[in-house]
């Protein structure tokens, strides 16, 4: 397989990462692939906060993974940093190809270089081998992830 | 007791903030009360930053909770915006008062005036009583919390 580049995401990257939310068994009922428009506003809004890292993993022109890293500081944990992965997505033609882990090196190297302490993630309780995955990266399942709609 | 205010800090918040991270089992460990300079820059930090909320509740004059809400931009779910809660700490002398709730209820109504579609927060797998609280506040543990230190 040819080189792998991770970069930030732009505007024409965003119907390629919405095709890579909605292939997946959760996201295929949350997603509106035909309607880009309140992706391309989110994008904005995500682009001008300098606290937010939306990146897409590319391999010979055709985007096949992204992930979104959040900065978030704070004061517990003697004014820790921490960072939040959130969207992490592999395209179907990549799976065990490696490229998971390469996302996932890429946001933990770019936590330590914004001197983060922490890197945090929830991943959804019937995801079991995205648990046994994370795990693999030194990841700890020492909590409990709630949500509330509203 | 008296009327409750909750309010964004401030610095002359931090060292009753410090207090209440660190009277707690796991906070008694990471926490370092009697050096407040790393609090300081963090709070700084969280001021300049649009997307955060760190508010104390101040009954008669005396902070007796705190809690840090996140705003986070995102592509998923149709371009969702979704809020983090951390940091929720009720002075041991109002637990059982409802404070905790009314901190909370701060938080969603917070999220819900910035047009979040989802509150998250994670919560240690020992804090049981917590898990509790947040299932009687709407809250489903849907997600295992996974971390990572750096």
């Amino acid at each position: 397989m040819g080189d792998l580049d991770i970069r930030p995401a732009t505007t024409d990257d965003v119907s390629a990462i919405v095709a890579l939310l909605a292939d997946d068994p959760l996201g295929a009922q949350r997603e509106s692939p035909d309607n880009l428009t309140p992706y391309l506003a989110a994008l904005e809004r995500l682009t001008s906060d300098p606290n937010q890292h939306l990146v897409v993993a590319v391999r010979e022109g055709r985007i096949v993974g992204t992930l979104q890293l959040t900065v978030i500081p704070g004061l517990s944990r003697r004014g820790a940093t921490r960072s939040v992965v959130e969207g992490v997505r592999v395209h179907a033609d990549e799976r065990g190809s490696g490229l998971g882990t390469r996302l996932m090196e890429w946001a933990i190297d770019e936590s330590r270089r914004q001197d983060c302490r922490l890197v945090q993630l929830t991943s959804d309780n019937t995801r079991t081998d995205a648990h046994r995955f994370y795990e693999r990266l030194g990841f700890t399942a020492s909590h409990v992830g709630f949500k509330l709609q509203l």
